[in-house]
């Protein structure tokens, strides 16, 4: 941590910060400018709150020097994670494909993707069965009902089952049915359930808020790792800014600065990012490109009869034709889709 | 609604659309234009999923006609709504100040402002018993013991407590000591908790989250009021925009469009939008000569020792002198600060 | 200047910048942690750039201490200026109120608001002569027939013109019909007007950018006051976020940050802030109570027939009754309107 | 153009806004809803301002059906455009590398970034003699000298240079040295030089502003295009939003959002949207796999020492390293990269 006095403080004001930093167990370090006096704190200061001196007479400013997440670092493990999902790993060198309905509607709906996902080789399906909707008159999910058919399907054709958790009291009744939590972006804050997934040892992918900075993200990602459960798959899906033309703005470049502060692995979604169709498949190429571990992407044999998000929506014959063309490029970005 | 079809739309794709719409027991109204064909749906259509059309094909885009809120939407409610908590209104006429600490720390911290609210005339003590924190490192607030320090404290000076409930779980513990439940920022989206908000008839105090739209606050009003709970207070705090001086943007003109579009009173949180003392004066008078019903503040005796949002905090001495020019400049506002 | 090394720098690297400090003139102050090493840099070091250093190997941040402008700065400058305008003067105690036509159209038109202002007590009248237009189809101002028929009138009533100029090759143009020069919010950043500006003696209202930080703000006034100009009023004018209901959002705390970091007036421009003439009056008020030196507003004898921003232009009758409104307030947060 | 009519409108009121549609030359198609009335305008209303009819009693909002650019539009302009620089081609089929120093400091240094590009058999130099900077005190640029730089050292090596021009009275000048008019991210609505340049036949690389929409570069492109100069390039170079980890947010969705609304070639600038050089290289692969026509980048022999965008600048090696990794992956993207 570091504190900056204003132009003006006084050597009294200057002190009783210093005897405060000393009194909190750091040691101070003065240093005199010609226009402002700045004083840095040496040792492990996470656990210290910058309000503890910004509200200080003669304190400017107070500026953290120690990223406020560890688990989550980099710097504290500098070699990538790979978490294991349905016997895949998700990290360095593969690039996984997570496929599936945006809501599950019907069985033979979830049958049809699971056999398609099967056909083209991958492993992990995607599918909502609590669907948390901006308003109260749309679709909200067939709940149970909805990971009983996921579950199934997926047993049926080797696949892994990925859906969405958006309470700490259903982590045991979703934990039945599924082989990754999903975290949704309204959710990337809800910290009680954040807490509750750090008690299991199942996979979580932990999806960024459309408002939430790369660095909130890696602090949810501590939430889960400090409860015990190591095993989180980040996912980029879009910010929210001023730009009408998408649904979301895909923050593509986030991948490379997750990959350069954190060891975890980072996903992107492509479907809600852009929010049309038309720009999943080019999405999702930056995405490989760019060095991301996956995608996430909603597919339907039918996307304007889908019950929500059709217009994101790839056909099974857009998405073969995307994963062909990823399955072209991939050896030359050195990864494996599967 | 309103289909906008494609500059090349077949005749047999707008027919295509137009025989959907009947289909589903609404009226299509064709108009061909020079260059594009538009068709207008009438009807509720409300409950229609916008994704129903926009994926066919010679469609170019779908517009909303109506609002997709109905209860809180101003058309169908004209006369504004008084919210009736522990004895006093929010809403027109009335200036409503709830202060408090931003945290439940000790009986004594709590005691002090609830000690100097009575003395100030005033009714509504805030007051965090659990607290969503972005770093698992920070404090997590006192949980139900905070609960019973509030309340006893409340009883002792006649107030009414203000706190935030997190999760649809902790809706009958909170409900139990507080009088007015508070959604935080981070849950306006936390749809499982509006649902079971709905089924009480205790006044709820809905914060705008800092990436919710206007259109989102209503609609997240609109899950409660769905729910059978007309007790809706809304609550600006600020959004998230590229601006750091603040910690948020305080949307002060947020306050007089939802006085147009909704029925339901709203209050302002300069603490929170603006994020430093030093400008929580000028927000608060700024939130009154806006409109607002009223604001929410943080105080604390000492705000340098405040175990969270020290920096945004007021001393009770700038508290008082807020609320003496709050006072004196509200009968030429026309409204009454209680 | 602090800089922050990385967790594994080498010794070497810490003593490579070291010495580039001290090469370049400044003081270098090691502090090194259990964690990290930081080096406080002392000296002026407003002309150092942070690139000299962050590209260094072992380097992992630089931090500025000092804030990058100096005489738009209070720290340099801690009382409040006041500008003079036509014989007033803006700035503490005074309450300026600019209003006018977006744009020119006809001598009928601005005579009459001439003729209001005169009548009202005003002093200053705004006008476009010269439009940016977003589209190429739009109305792009009558030039200096605008500027001439908006300083007869100005002259008939005894006012002053505040209008707006687009490039440095027409200030001298301008300056023949103007007592302010407008920057508008596109050219908050075109530094050759800055610097042609700075060469003038005559008033600069500059308009915040749509997306410029207030610390950019305070640097384009920077440049204008370099090249020996000290007579600078800002304004802001609302900043692009992701909320639709309003054309931009009115950043009305930017008015107390800014009082707090420079001694230079700030207005506030509701009109383009909001885009709707609902909106104006309450955020009118607002910026009247949150502490601003005036506003500039738009207003037209019949705004449907406008031929620029009808939509957030004020009626006479509007108009007035929210000066009535102003002038009622005032005293009471202990300015006059003028 | 479409009218939504309030839910209270008077019958009076909707007939009057059908007069004056009629009265302005098009063709009113009423339709009545169960609790709104719309109207449907037909003719080619692009020049019809909106403004004309929101002000209108009765009237709630006016929607448009037409874009408001026609030239730059792939409506009215269904091929895509291929625009020829020094004899190479920008647009389908192609990925153009542009590179060279942000600014032109010494003859030594421009001329080993052309004789590198000549080695890797590139065609187009950057290069900034003019440079808009946000501090007063930084670097400004070596102006008309910077440009005999830039293209002597072009002439040498075959290259065609690329070089910003900041006001249209530097158009004659600026014209005499370059190949590519560049027209940086602040005066992308800097109307007076949009149409001095759409006077000429040089090509124009049009850089989104930071808080440009999509909508709004199209719109600016549209000044040039009709003024008569089709050779327009754009460039997306990163947003503005919350996120601070990266100097702007990559908009990589923009780039098949603009192919799709246009058929101008769009390029991307990774330097400025990601602003540090770690991310440069996985922006530049993700920026070839979306589809775009080409990339921008900044490069240096020792970016430590460059007087300006230091950090966001790759050395000769990376630069290299980037282009041999571009030039294995365009084949599978179906370009070639020159």
């Amino acid at each position: 941590m570091i504190l900056i006095f204003k132009k003006d403080a006084t050597e009294e004001q200057i002190q009783s910060a210093v005897h405060k930093i000393e009194h909190l167990g750091y040691t101070p370090h003065l240093s005199r400018g010609a226009v402002k006096t700045i004083c840095g704190v040496t040792g492990d200061d996470r656990a210290l709150d910058a309000s503890e001196f910004d509200q200080m007479p003669g304190v400017e400013t107070v500026l953290r020097v120690l990223k406020p997440y560890k688990l989550a670092s980099r710097e504290f493990h500098p070699d990538p994670t790979r978490v294991t999902v349905g016997g895949v790993g998700v990290g360095p060198g593969s690039f996984a494909v997570i496929a599936g309905p945006c809501s599950v509607e019907t069985e033979g709906q979830v049958e049809s993707a699971a056999e398609l996902l099967q056909k083209c080789g991958l492993k992990l399906m995607r599918g909502g069965a609590f669907k948390p909707r901006s308003s109260p008159y749309s679709f909200q999910g067939l709940g149970e009902q909805g990971l009983q058919i996921l579950s199934a399907a997926a047993k049926r054709h080797g696949l892994t089952v990925v859906t969405e958790v958006l309470s700490e009291y259903d982590v045991d009744l979703v934990g039945r049915y599924t082989g990754v939590f999903q975290v949704g972006a309204r959710n990337m804050q809800n910290f009680a359930l954040l807490k509750a997934l750090g008690e299991t040892r199942t996979p979580v992918l932990l999806k960024r808020s459309m408002m939430g900075t790369i660095e909130e993200l890696l602090l949810s990602a501590e939430y889960i790792m400090k409860g015990g459960n190591p095993h989180v798959i980040l996912c980029e899906r879009g910010i929210r800014t001023f730009e009408t033309q998408t649904r979301n703005t895909l923050d593509i470049s986030a991948v490379p600065v997750i990959k350069r502060l954190s060891h975890l692995p980072i996903l992107v979604d492509p479907s809600h990012a852009v929010g049309d169709w038309h720009y999943v498949a080019p999405a999702s190429l930056a995405a490989l490109a760019v060095g991301a571990d996956g995608i996430m992407v909603e597919i339907h044999p039918d996307p304007s009869a889908a019950k929500s998000d059709g217009k994101q929506t790839l056909t099974y014959e857009h998405f073969q034709a995307l994963l062909g063309r990823m399955r072209d490029l991939a050896p030359h970005v050195g990864v494996a889709v599967y």
